[in-house]
């Protein structure tokens, strides 16, 4: 632990964060999310709730306010009766961190693709469906 | 996820759980504990407290019937004026859990040459003070 | 050994099987299948029948309620004169384990080449010929 | 699987048994036993008893006729009531090796020191108690 | 050394016999075979004859009766004025095992290319020109 | 770059903070200090002030309230007529800090022994001699 | 620190300039810049401005005469209303260098592509936008 | 240093050598070439000119009789005024080692991209310009 | 293969020899020595008689004129009857060097000792007993 | 190649004399030295005699002016008639450097246990006998 920096963000998650650069992304998967398999930068973070972390992510990271959208999540599949209600709360902590967004949706594996290219993968133990979520950093100024 | 293990375990943890044979020793390490100067096999567990860990790991974990103790805890520096209120919560983790265990207390740097010797230290994200606990394994019939 | 989980699972397979996610597919491989060629990802569990495997990992793996097929079987050769009664046993067991399932059946080189994309290769010691079983894995509600 | 080897026997195994030389030790410990604590070459076969691997092992390994005992058990701790009945099945196979053989005991903990010393150690899924056994590797001549 | 293995073969040549699977293809390479190029998994066996490996190979190894060709030669390069007497010991090598074979010819570039994709490559040190040779693993009954 | 974590504190070094605990020390070695003999985990920091270095860390990193000394500075060697300025500016900072700190001197070989027992040593190019200064972590409440 | 080499040039930084041959690319990526995405060759110099850097890295790195532009600078977005003025510092560091040299520009995503063929990326701390400088290194007569 | 080996060759670069086959290809490079940019092979000789190792080299190596040309050399870029009359040494050096010869010429860029596919690549420190040679090694009959 | 190089060493062995320096031991153990558990710097050489390598070894690696003995064998253990017959072929191959040497002998488990202190042991596969044999480098001039 | 480094230092080397600090020692072996044996930090420098690698090093690298002595050569072996003439040439490249020096003599065992703590060892081409010097580090003002 140290001062400043939130407590649920482990070591190598926080490197990896300050790593990161302008346009880089960064992806929540929630705890069903095939992340060893589109990652070969997976940071574990089992049993911590996507929100907690989102949160916490927020207090240092900039979102991208030169894309749009600057936030991506996963539709849900056609024929899968579900209302993701983690997306109010994802939602909610988005506009409380104070960083400009905008939201974007991909298709299932859509979403797979994209987050193949992603600078690393968050394995989160968020429990709730459809709770991935991208990242996209934005410029320190 | 899989079935029946606890989610807020790690893979890694998990996989350190089954190596572990009889009368090896793991640490539960509170947020402030020296992790990696006391261990080179540490796994994160950033973010989860004490109680939940200890919770899920004695799921999977027998308890060492034929040592006494079982269960070490760390013991308040002389001088410092504190009650470690979450030893009762790991009792009762640990009354609720069916295991036989016993108790015993380490000075401070006692304790960390005993976890020096462990097989592995879990760097856990709680808070509170004085929440380091060793639990030794036992044999599963 | 820990409680709960099935005694034949390796430490390096439940890690293997926790870290997967929703769509992630494992090959149990027989004692012929060219596993280390396939996948640079392999367990070995030699000894050990693809039965005894397969209803052990089914304790704990989830099938892909998503997706049809969720379990892929080999192909005979055309022209090769044997009868797989092991298929018979791997029914068996995925009836009784509760999961939904469907099968699907895959031409030998088709099936190297979907073996090439699956996460892991287990590397058994079935004798039987034609024993090689794929399962996807679904999500944890 | 290869022509003349013992199916049960992993690759990394053979490997292991060939690299051994006169005087050379390995171990096979049950699945209780604290096999990645007193190693770092350890060798895993889950789900496998100590039978078929001591019965496999020596169809290829001699053992050593210039030691007395060329065999270790390890001994039952004073006030542990249990007659290790596998032992009559370890005789059993040694006997029918054809390997000439004397059997030694030494006390938990000095079988411990003696592991921590030998070339590998097998980590056998065999449940039953004080199944641990040391072998040491004569010359082929 | 172990009882029944053929005393030329490496600990990791048999590791590597025994990891490969149905189908898959290893190279012996002659002394000026480039190994090292075509392979970045070469198992050394400098000073050894290709006579020697191949016949304590084919102890172990079981021919691929599915596949025609199951043994490859590579062809003498057109205007190389050159008769490989080594093909003569090969086959009598071969028919000698009791495995069934049949030989395919493939010209030197498309050999490399065939060697490339082998599960392994042998470096000899047989010093007769043309005495590279490809195995095809079956399966073992 | 991050928000609210000092831009001249690289990703490496702010991991090895947060890994750090309770009683744990930290090296600031000066641009002349033998830091890779020392330690084999050095994070360089080329070209960097000690001053800057050390205000930085201070804004994350909480002194040890335990110990006495909690800051260590390294000793003019007999005979080397210097007075080192920079511990002037070190004062100031560590008072600026709000961090509670008491300052111990160690020979210069004693804390050459004492530098080999840190948990990590910074290469600074501070190139003011006597330079060299240790912190060691305090408690996070 | 050695005599003659800058001193804010870290020893990885030199062996890489030393390692380089005519034609090859270097990067200075600003604060900002996708360091670690765009190449796994990543020289970190947080804290130091490009101007520090690209002086020092002057004095020993020969600028290619052969090639033009042997320097390129990344253009402003369009629609960003910004005049990077720290490119009016490097024209200045270049022109006092003694080295022969042409600018060119690449709109930013194509100084990423440009930037992924890069021998190496030094992650500098210069906070100015668009701060980003390749140099082409010549040849030493 | 051994009997017989030219003591100018690193044990590396012998090394290299020795695992060579038929048709492989090492380049020298001089002390401008990018070798490390075109090749994860590379084998330092700073300090030593291309005709010092040209020569020792050849004391071992058989040059490719097979092909033509088995030497190649980099032309001189047009429009730079230059005669490199480090190849008239070079010459003198293959005509002396009794190796038959021929040597082609490649334009700078393909000289790049067939030393991309050499076997290694020697980093010589000939500070003569157009100086890098490529090698194909032959049969040792 | 190279000229002047014998043939039967691997580059691994050459290049091993090459690094030794002026009373470095290399241990030529048979094929019974327990090579791996002496060392962590072990050449395999299956199916090489010790005699075939030790003539080859001296082709190029000189003995140490400082030291006697500059060869060491393992003396018969007290009560094996057993005359190795092979200490008359190393004698003969010694002879014929032409380097100067002594002879000294060590019982097995100094010799055991000795060979832990070496430089690299070569694993042949010379199957006589007490076929080891210990050769001090000494200096080229 | 850079412009102001001594082009027979390799960057391996420079990185190594960058990363050293005050009292740090190198060791220049000359070609009969057990290199590899003394140190796992070993740069190879074949082919270049001891004089000219001291002569560029000491163009970057600052002798100890706190040591008596800062030099150490490695006496003549008691009944070794030598006179090691080298030593004259290192003399004079000393008192041409610049440095302040003194010159201390070790027995040659002594040597090698001092060798064996220096922070790396350069294993010079040098063939003549007694060539072998030490290094230690100074401060740069």
């Amino acid at each position: 632990m140290l001062k400043k920096i939130p407590k649920s963000l482990s070591p190598q998650l926080v490197k990896t964060l300050m790593e990161m650069g302008h346009g880089d992304e960064i992806v929540l998967g929630d705890a069903n999310f095939p992340s060893s398999s589109v990652s070969s930068n997976v940071i574990r973070a089992d049993g911590l709730s996507g929100a907690v972390l989102l949160e916490a992510i927020l207090e240092l990271f900039p979102l991208d306010s030169y894309a749009d959208p600057s936030v991506i999540l996963m539709e849900v599949v056609p024929g899968d009766d579900y209302k993701p209600e983690i997306w109010e709360d994802y939602k909610a902590i988005l506009g409380a961190s104070g960083e400009p967004f905008s939201i974007g949706y991909l298709e299932r594996f859509d979403f797979y693709e994209r987050a193949k290219k992603a600078y690393a993968v968050v394995a989160t133990g968020e429990e709730a469906l459809y709770a991935n979520i991208i990242l996209k950093k934005g410029v320190v100024r």
